[in-house]
């Protein structure tokens, strides 16, 4: 049934096809909301930024008499003007905001399916983050009933379901393998619009993998409501596949000029830091005075990020990316070191090789790379007299004492890593990474409890001997280290 | 004499304004080179790129007999076809590559004087990196007694003093100790092509810093050759103002797209990750088999960047930007911790206040306004009672202990800063920072280090307790706080 195909990988995120009635959309992608109340830039206008498909309100279709007969009459994608496809909204934002809406969710769908949608949303229930947990638990069971009733509803259109649970990580999981029991074309991570407008980044990247991991790999993923493009490389990295922006717009209602890097109040720009069509063309005092100007260098900025992260999939650089970007605000940050925690679970999805490895901070050091390295030492099943040695100048030093007959094995030291064998030297990741000239602690740390794990699997079996020189100085497991070998200072 | 003005400063960067017979310019900014041999985009047109001033090679100039006649007859201004400042140079690149060139000091400064050159540069000799001190001395004598000689041959029209020494930074600083005795309308620091070609960039902070600490305020600096955007940042905040690019269309001649965050092989992108005029016209393939379309991508790039740059010093975030633009490539990152070296001298130009202190990584434990809150702490002069406390929800506790009469004052710790007393809670820096969830151990070192310096600046005063949750436990500095005062863990 699913109609998604991968076609690049990089970390958990990637490029894929999906199908629909009205064309193929390449993912990750992001939709720009089109409120047919207020158009500032037009669907078919949507095109020339790098939209390939549209996300409408039909709830706001829906309770106009007049919008809602001519929607019916003539479908939505005609109402529109546009023959991209169209995913449409079920009113559930505004079930959250305003506590009720005048439509239940059989009617919503139904409505969704006549006006020819081609991915209908039902009506859940968004609970709010940090709510008690029989709250969260009462709304998620109607979520899931409202689900199942979609599912009997909706047979021929694409559906999505929707993954709620607030902040609890359990109620996450639970709603996400619930939901991919029933069965959906398209996954939506639903409920994190306040976690973002709180900057609680890290609380996003938990609620994102907890839901990703228990959802179909074959079927795209949207996150509801995260339409900054600051949010894009990391929500990407943990298989996020389909944004949605209003933001775009409501941002330029508010003033406020997106970057990647963040967001500026407009009137306090002096310059223009972007460079797209409208930034090229026209003043920072015209853009000021401009919500349409505004809204349209949002959407070129928004756009532009994204190709950004699908060129840093295709290359397999998208941690990289991710580095950078997470050092627009202390808060994204957080969201990098907590995505550090989930590296065992990230390195299972992440290809094997790919662009050269740079350490850039001490989360490099947590790097899936990093740890799928340290899983494929139990390949170095070692006998007789070995040398680990972690100086400089490795290679000469490797030729004299191999060549006197000293060592029957001699791995090198190279943090993050940690030991690896002449063989290795030019191999991914080891023999293409980059490292600055003083690492940090952090990759030190993990290098050497990879040393001990080396030391530690062939106990017994081999003698080793540990030398290093004075940029480990002080570190305390080079004394644990001495527990297993005779360790050396050059 | 000097004609240039500062209009806002951030770090060691400058927003300034250069007075030149053409017309006023705003630096930082880029000078494109234009070759009137090969003009894939015209002077004329450079303006709507955002260029202010071009740089054009008199010694090419020269050398053709036709458009050196051409030249001084009509001026370099018609020769160019535009009338922007343009600033020209003089063959000493050609010397260093092709080792001698065909023209001497006095003849092409008396060539640039007569074609109207807004900013003439004498034939200095551009010595390597890293060759024999002897070798660099000698040529750096004969560069200074060019510059005396171009001094004397330019009178009305502005001229540049190069800065040489190879990277002999005691031989740079007296280079450029020396010229700035003779006196200049502009400043260039020359000879680190090399450098920048093997990402030897923590060498060119060195360079950088060495030169301008001893060249005049009130001139601006041009680093000669710095056509990269990814190094306008950091060679920006340490007081380069004035760059020129070939890089432009070099890059392009090798199908190389150039962005902020480096360089990428035109055949290897899938996607065009900008949305200049060129890159949101035009599709992947076209931009990859033109090069004149790749020339102007690379074009808008290098200039959107220099805007960024700007923007960051008027908002007082240049050092954020560092941060994020540093983590492009290890070489960057080298770079940045090379400045964080020279902090202490980065503080004395740094404004007082400025954009909330963002700590992006451990680097920013070593910004200047760190440094500059540790010289604060001497105002702290402290009798009676004295409570340190490194602990959370600390205003309630301060309410108690104090009320309770405990103490007779109190004062929180935040990394990276460390101890401040309640009422510079709301104020910059301490109180408008913002602190990942996790400092990282640099941060807390830096913070206790100023712990530490509170508690022996008022030894024998005051008595000091010192109280501190579980996050700072094991951090070898507790022990020595605990010579100076009563520890308590929370």
């Amino acid at each position: 049934m699913t109609e998604f195909e991968i076609v690049h990988k990089d970390l958990m995120g990637r490029i894929g096809k999906l199908r629909t009635a009205h064309g193929n959309v390449e993912t990750p992608t992001i939709m720009p909301v089109i409120n047919p109340n207020l158009m500032s830039i037009g669907a078919d206008e949507m095109k020339k930024y790098g939209a390939e498909m549209l996300i409408a309100n039909a709830y706001i279709i829906y309770r106009k008499a007049n919008l809602r007969e001519e929607a019916v009459k003539k479908g939505i994608h005609s109402l529109l003007g546009c023959e991209m496809p169209i995913m449409t909204d079920s009113g559930s934002y505004q079930l959250y905001e305003y506590k009720d809406v005048e439509v239940s969710n059989k009617e919503i769908l139904e409505f969704q399916q006549r006006i020819g949608s081609d991915v209908s949303v039902p009506l859940d229930i968004p609970t709010a983050p940090n709510v008690k947990k029989e709250r969260a638990k009462d709304d998620l069971e109607e979520t899931l009933s409202r689900m199942r009733e979609a599912r009997s509803i909706i047979q021929n259109n694409m559906l999505a379901g929707v993954v709620q649970g607030s902040t609890f990580l359990d109620l996450r999981e639970e709603s996400a393998k619930r939901v991919a029991e029933i069965g959906f074309d398209v996954y939506a991570i639903g409920g994190v619009v306040p976690l973002l407008e709180s900057y609680k980044f890290d609380k996003l990247v938990d609620i994102i993998v907890a839901s990703k991991t228990n959802l179909p790999l074959n079927a795209p993923v949207h996150l509801f409501g995260a339409g900054h493009p600051m949010l894009f490389p990391l929500a990407v990295a943990l298989g996020c596949d389909l944004f949605d922006s209003a933001a775009y717009a409501l941002y330029a209602k508010g003033k406020r000029y997106i970057t990647s890097d963040g967001t500026r109040k407009v009137d306090a720009l002096r310059y223009l830091p972007c460079s797209c069509p409208v930034c090229s063309s026209y003043s920072v005092n015209e853009v000021k005075e401009s919500e349409d100007l505004l809204a349209s260098h949002n959407l070129w900025a928004t756009f532009e990020e994204m190709r950004v992260v699908k060129q840093s999939i295709a290359e397999g650089s998208l941690w990289e990316l991710c580095e950078r970007r997470c050092r627009a605000y202390p808060a994204l940050l957080n969201a990098l070191k907590q995505i550090t925690k989930y590296s065992a679970l990230i390195e299972k999805y992440d290809p094997a090789t790919k662009h050269p490895f740079f350490y850039l901070s001490e989360c490099s050091a947590h790097r899936p790379e990093v740890l799928r390295y340290a899983y494929k030492m139990n390949r170095f099943k070692l006998s007789g007299n070995v040398l680990i040695t972690a100086t400089a100048a490795t290679e000469r030093l490797k030729e004299k004492e191999v060549e006197s007959g000293n060592y029957d094995h001699v791995f090198f030291v190279k943090p993050p890593f940690g030991p690896y064998p002449a063989e290795l030297s030019e191999s991914y990741p080891v023999g293409q990474s980059e490292i600055p000239a003083e690492v940090d602690n952090e990759a030190k740390t993990v290098a050497l409890q990879n040393v001990l794990k080396l030391l530690e699997m062939n106990k017994g079996r081999a003698n080793f001997a540990f030398l290093y020189d004075s940029s480990w100085e002080g570190h305390p497991l080079i004394e644990e280290i001495g527990k297993y070998a005779e360790v050396r200072k050059k």
